[in-house]
């Protein structure tokens, strides 16, 4: 999950545009409007048989720490399209989607997240450029004390939580779970 | 459902920025990166007994149609929360939200729909400022050739197959529709 982001310029001013009502990034000089919205992730916990692809990041932010495949939809994408794109870009990985997992709401940082359940058609996955390796763990070899993100133990709890359904609601965050990153080292199962 | 929009003044021009894999809206002045993201509406289909609530539109796009209160997510937002603030902005309404009902993928306008299946907490309903009037509709009475959008259609079809279930998938886009405006007077139910 790459962030993009791009410095503020100094002439981009907090303003309420007239018939809104909130403050927007405004530029002093040109009167564009920067309207920010949340941006939504899509991701993947992609199995070949008893095993589950993680893969290891190589850029910032937890770097050296594992993840599963996923990033920011891009315009004109369908969301399972873009989980299928992150899986070949970061884990060289072929996979047909089963069902939506999860939807969280990752809101400091104004993320939506849905990731779905999916199945490798092929178990030669490699590393893409932002990952330094990946791999298939059975959940006991998952390395649980390097996982990048919280709503990554989340999704993998919920992944297992799923096992055997079809046809079910897609989970949520967890009760009381922000995704905060003191949060990453909770308890997993 | 409000499109804020913004003109893209001059100095902004498409450029793949050093590092990325695409054209990104870039300022020639200062060097901004205005990375666009597709966008995340929030809506429901909210029923009081065996009614289900629409608005008719004040505004434009579809001003004088019908629609289901729905607009897009804010920053920090969770998406029910969202979808709840909706219904109360566009029609006074306060509502419980029961499951996810459907996502449903827009890619002509990069617009990603989470509509929920809510039940009304009270009837009373009354029009907000983007609202001409509201109205609370049986099946029958819902008014099918004056409705905004294809993916209200969807909606309305998605949960009338969804009632009496609980726990269900969500509904993606009917097969091989992308919510074209010339999709919207095809059959409903």
């Amino acid at each position: 999950m790459t962030e993009p982001s791009s410095p503020v310029p100094a002439q981009f001013d907090r303003q309420v545009p007239q018939g809104d009502d909130r403050e927007r990034l405004v530029c002093t000089s040109c009167g564009f409007i920067n309207y920010e919205n949340p941006k939504i992730v899509v991701g993947t916990v992609a199995t070949w048989e008893d095993r589950i692809l993680l893969c290891r990041r190589a850029i910032e932010p937890r770097k050296g720490f594992w993840t599963l495949p996923a990033g920011y939809l891009e315009q004109q994408e369908e969301t399972e399209a873009g989980a299928m794109r992150e899986a070949w870009e970061e884990a060289r990985a072929r996979l047909e989607i089963d069902q939506l997992l999860a939807v969280y709401a990752i809101t400091r940082l104004s993320q939506v997240q849905l990731i779905y359940r999916a199945r490798l058609t092929d178990p030669g996955v490699s590393a893409g450029p932002e990952s330094a390796e990946v791999g298939l763990f059975t959940w006991d070899e998952i390395p649980w004390g390097d996982i990048a993100f919280p709503s990554v133990h989340w999704a993998l709890g919920h992944y297992r939580e799923s096992r055997g359904k079809t046809g079910f609601a897609p989970f949520g965050n967890p009760e009381g779970k922000t995704g905060a990153m003191h949060e990453v080292g909770a308890a997993s199962s």
